[in-house]
């Protein structure tokens, strides 16, 4: 890197000082190239320990090129060590919910990923920003609109970059119908439903049917998966929503939504359907365009995800996708490649998600929605 | 047949007069063995010698075991010598719509199939019913739930047998399904969505396009599959519906529905989901059961039909389902074996359709329903 610091360097990428003409010398697969030293891999630390960060994201850092596991942020004394241990975390770089702001003082941690229950996103988020540090957030980016809002300004204050955790963006099967859409392959899209589901019998206690924590149920959950879908299916932001909510456990889903479908209408013409539930098991995308059609099942799950269109099966290598997005995200950092999923994109699903439940809530009527191209890309 | 002729049976039969006696000495299987001979086949006319009737029906009658073709009525003079000659209609066994009634007197033709625009159904179900013939009405029954009465009304005032067209429900994939509920083989259903639509793009004159004739747009011609799917995959009537209409082409479509969903609430829980549409292709039924899942893609088009469970696959040897629906039908009057698509289905299934019109046209809102067991077999 020369007579400046890696962190300098990330810093002025950043802020898009030094890019064009760092790289007017520089090709970009030399830059690249053998990869895994600590000069051009960003250091993440991970904040919330819970089965995502443990199962996914963990072992998905260890394969990472642009990017690796440097720290951890838990409100649980007793994961420090097994993590310590297990990943070789040093003392330094471990961090409670308390002390977390001194973070900003780590130049091991250049980005910051929040994996906390939906209602500590944006405070996590913002402080991680105001650390000085890159932020990615996990889906759903928060629980209103305001929340979002919130981040996108504080990142864009701080002068760091803001992904949401919507890994499938970086993945073949997800991209490959982005393409399709993109180049029109099977013309235009008519009719769209994604279905993203499944069966919740497990802890009652647990953070996600707790809408102090998740701020919503099946909907704030899978659901923003089969938004997504419905979107990328059809290369555009819907511009009116109808909803339903239905109920048959509300023993069990005391306090969030169990089921909840949607009716998109998008200008284009397309009609998008959505399934989203915590009682019932769906994984899908299918999409009707005026000359073919395409669908993934499983469409959302963390893979190996399966492909068929009218001119054959759609097939592609399974990686992790955790491992994928990670180092798009840190690849955007490092080289300005494009921001996979933005601030924006994730603000969008969150004012799409409270016209959802405002619809449910005034007798399933027709909500607008007025988007633009916001978070398209 | 002994001392009573074919004619006399059948009428006892449907009666219910003959049926019991008679079979306590004549084994089914010998009274239903080597058909084929005039006495044990019912004659059929087709009433409407549209594309279903000419390329559907008609070359199914050629296959089937109780029953034939055996007449036609037709308002289009040319029709008459091509299917004459043809099937080897003899001129006695032809009618137009204005001598149709004189098929009173003709005891060649036991049971009139109604194939005719959706708002002629009532007409020509009733005027078969009077003529004293057994009725098959196709799919939807008719315009309004008030004609609905009417036809079953005639029927039973007649003393004559009445099916809805309904051939999905004598093909194998679709009885499968029902058994899989009946038996709950994979426990009970939680969620069911049902696709059925087809791109239109072809003379704007046709009459499924003209409300004075069809009575409805997409909803009335392939969202009763769709409706009939959720029914059949839950084993349940429902009991709530939400529907939404989508218009993108009205240049073309400028009388009746493009696009409808529906969503529906069963009283055991399940949410079922449906699309329709004239502007876009699908043909699928999928149902996430509390043990396990199964699917039909395609799901209602005349087949071969394909499918698949948590089990494995699902596989049957392909025969017209037409042959097999008309043949369930005669055997349901020669023998006394189940209705599988009677009045009461096709009346249930057009108060579905007039909840989901109202929902529409009442901002979307929740419609109750208070079906009972209505026509579940």
């Amino acid at each position: 890197m020369g007579n400046i610091s890696r962190r300098q360097f990330n810093r002025r990428l950043s802020q898009g000082i030094a890019g064009s003409a760092l790289f007017s010398s520089v090709p970009l697969a030399c830059a690249m190239a053998g990869t895994k030293s600590r000069e051009e891999s960003l250091g993440i630390a991970l904040v919330g320990l819970g089965s995502y960060s443990t199962y996914q994201l963990a072992p998905a850092l260890q394969d990472t090129k642009f990017c690796h596991l440097a720290g951890i942020v838990t409100g649980t004394k007793a994961k420090e060590r097994i993590w310590a241990e297990r990943y070789g975390i040093p003392a330094g770089n471990i961090y409670n919910y308390q002390n977390f702001d001194t973070i900003a003082d780590n130049d091991d941690i250049d980005v910051v990923y929040v994996v906390l229950p939906n209602s500590m996103h944006a405070e996590f988020s913002i402080r991680a920003a105001q650390a000085g540090k890159h932020v990615i957030c996990e889906k759903p980016m928060a629980v209103t609109v305001a929340e979002c809002d919130a981040i996108i300004e504080a990142c864009r204050k701080a002068g760091v970059k803001l992904g949401i955790g919507y890994r499938l963006h970086s993945e073949p099967y997800t991209q490959e119908v982005k393409r399709f859409v993109r180049e029109k392959t099977f013309g235009k899209t008519a009719y769209v439903n994604a279905e993203a589901a499944y069966r919740s019998a497990g802890n009652p206690d647990q953070w996600r049917l707790n809408k102090a924590l998740s701020g919503g149920g099946a909907l704030m959950n899978m659901g923003v998966y089969s938004i997504q879908s419905t979107i990328y299916a059809t290369g555009e932001n819907p511009v009116k929503v109808t909803a339903q909510e239905f109920s048959t456990r509300p023993d069990y889903f005391k306090d969030t939504d169990e089921t909840v479908t949607a009716q998109f209408q998008f200008p284009g013409g397309a009609t998008g359907t959505v399934f989203t539930s915590h009682n019932a098991n769906a994984n899908s995308l299918y999409a009707s365009c005026t000359g073919g059609w395409f669908s993934l099942k499983p469409a959302n799950n963390y893979g190996p995800l399966a492909g068929e269109s009218s001119n054959g099966p759609i097939q592609f290598k399974h990686e992790s996708q955790q491992k994928l997005q990670m180092d798009d995200f840190a690849s955007h950092i490092l080289y300005g490649s494009v921001n996979r999923a933005p601030g924006e994109m994730g603000k969008r699903d969150m004012i799409i998600i409270e016209a959802i439940y405002r619809s449910i809530s005034e007798g399933n009527r027709s909500v607008p929605l007025e988007l633009g191209n916001m978070g398209l890309v």
